[in-house]
């Protein structure tokens, strides 16, 4: 398979434009995003919602979250990845295969009719995971395209797939929000070096490959012409396209992070082998056997009740 | 000489109030700052005045900034303070005892009769420098009371200073900007743990003595109720009172951050010998000889022209 977008090739980084649609739907008005909507994530690489889920529903979804982190305290799962230099669990992943509430969340209509609007087909989870942002020591996080790491480390041919956090804890300013440089998903940005075997037990914890330049970053801010916070009260819901430049400051306010995050990818874009010529990285980070397109669920977060669509 | 403030003690940390007044001058209305100003700094601990300084102003102060990076470029002074495992310039210290132009904007009257008004006498500077935090690598700064140290290392006796900090580049929340908790200046938290000898060196780069525990910042922050950002446009000026509890995120944008810090402090307030029982801390961090109070100058930053008041 042709490769669209080549990175971490020695030499000089260099900027290529985006070879995919951003709205992959051939008929936009097909799904729960309005024309606004629609307008603000074609632009802008992302859509905020703030309020998505309601206090009664974050409370549950909160309880869950701890939960899962209960459950796994004492996990040696590899999908349980835990601070550096601690013991406490930073993530969770693969929630979607592991966990019975979140695979459920996972399904729930109201985030996979979204997914397959942008996406313009059926859609399935491609990485999953719970995060745990600590207060008083939240470290930051470089900034990175996400997709630049799908492509080169997993075998994602397009960009066409697009994540979604739902943001369990109040996210100020000044507690480590995601930020984000708004048009940065319509340019790709290569990066310098080669990728190393088993970059990732690394690189969950500490980007240091696929990393992109400073020039670069100050580019795509100079197009974007700002800077955008991903901030609002717990129960909002941020979409990002795959490609959107994005990173995060460290949080030294008493004000702890968590989030549930979940890639729907088109399975018109199924996982090839990496383009950096590695190992693909583990089922866990990156969902390439047993592919269903998901069925989307309603059902009652509150109630926990799942009722298959007649 | 009493001990008003004992921190550094071994054991549990504990909270003890402020036994000097926040405002010092039994006449409140001598000086510039008017009833509303005076109000919110007696309330918060911090008083943010956004363009101070004109943008004719601010060129001047950026230019005479650099210029003075570049005068210890190659310096090998204690006062010049380079990052850590870099060779970058940080800080440059004591700028109004080796620096012409800054000497005199520490002197400039639009800062020191604000100083004087809150400080309820004459005062003098206890410690300047200027600050360069770079973009992309700014590292974040924890939860301190400057008080807590100058008390402990320098042997400040009461809670008579104010910091004043010039803002010379746009303050935005995602760049790093210095975070306080509103009221915590009526607050004092012991800390724990004993002062090494030097520990200076250090701590300039990395507080890691007289540090805070989290339960005394998270009881602060239900006191104060809520965290504030110093954002604004570069030219705003911050003071923030000696004792305000105050630290800064890390900051992975583009945009750096500098700034010029002046510590005035009352002349019924020089320093004695530190209470943590140390060597006082060396003269470019704490001025502790030749202590003359400023005679206030009215001067045109943008003709570099310093008249002396009539």
């Amino acid at each position: 398979m042709k490769d669209l977008y080549p990175s971490r090739i020695k030499g000089m980084p260099s900027i290529l434009e985006r070879k995919d649609p951003i709205i992959h739907n051939s008929n936009k008005g097909d799904g729960p995003l309005n024309a606004q909507e629609l307008d603000f994530y074609e632009d802008n690489g992302y859509l905020f919602m703030p309020n998505f889920f309601s206090e009664e529903e974050v409370t549950i979804l909160q309880q869950e979250l701890r939960r899962n982190m209960q459950d796994n305290k004492d996990s040696d799962e590899k999908y349980v990845v835990r601070e550096s230099g601690g013991d406490e669990i930073r993530s969770v992943f693969d929630v979607h295969n592991n966990d019975e509430f979140f695979h459920n969340l996972s399904s729930h209509e109201r985030l996979v009719h979204i997914a397959q609007q942008l996406l313009g087909s059926q859609v399935y989870i491609n990485q999953s995971r719970i995060n745990f942002k600590p207060g008083f020591k939240g470290k930051d996080f470089y900034w990175h395209s996400d997709f630049e790491t799908w492509h080169m480390e997993d075998g994602m041919p397009n960009m066409r797939a697009v994540s979604c956090s739902i943001i369990l804890t109040d996210n100020y300013s000044y507690n480590g929000p995601l930020l984000l440089i708004p048009g940065s998903h319509r340019y790709y940005v290569q990066c310098v070096g080669e990728t190393p075997e088993n970059h990732f037990e690394q690189s969950l914890k500490m980007q240091n490959i696929g990393v992109p330049d400073h020039d670069s970053i100050n580019w795509l801010l100079q197009k974007g012409g700002r800077i955008d916070s991903a901030t609002g009260p717990a129960g909002s819901v941020l979409f990002f396209e795959s490609n959107t430049m994005h990173g995060s400051n460290s949080n030294v306010s008493p004000m702890p992070r968590s989030n549930v995050f979940f890639v729907f990818n088109s399975v018109e874009n199924k996982l090839v082998e990496p383009f950096a010529n590695i190992t693909p990285r583990p089922e866990f980070i990156a969902n390439r056997t047993n592919i269903q397109p998901i069925e989307p669920k309603s059902w009652d977060i509150t109630k926990k009740k799942v009722t298959l669509h007649p």
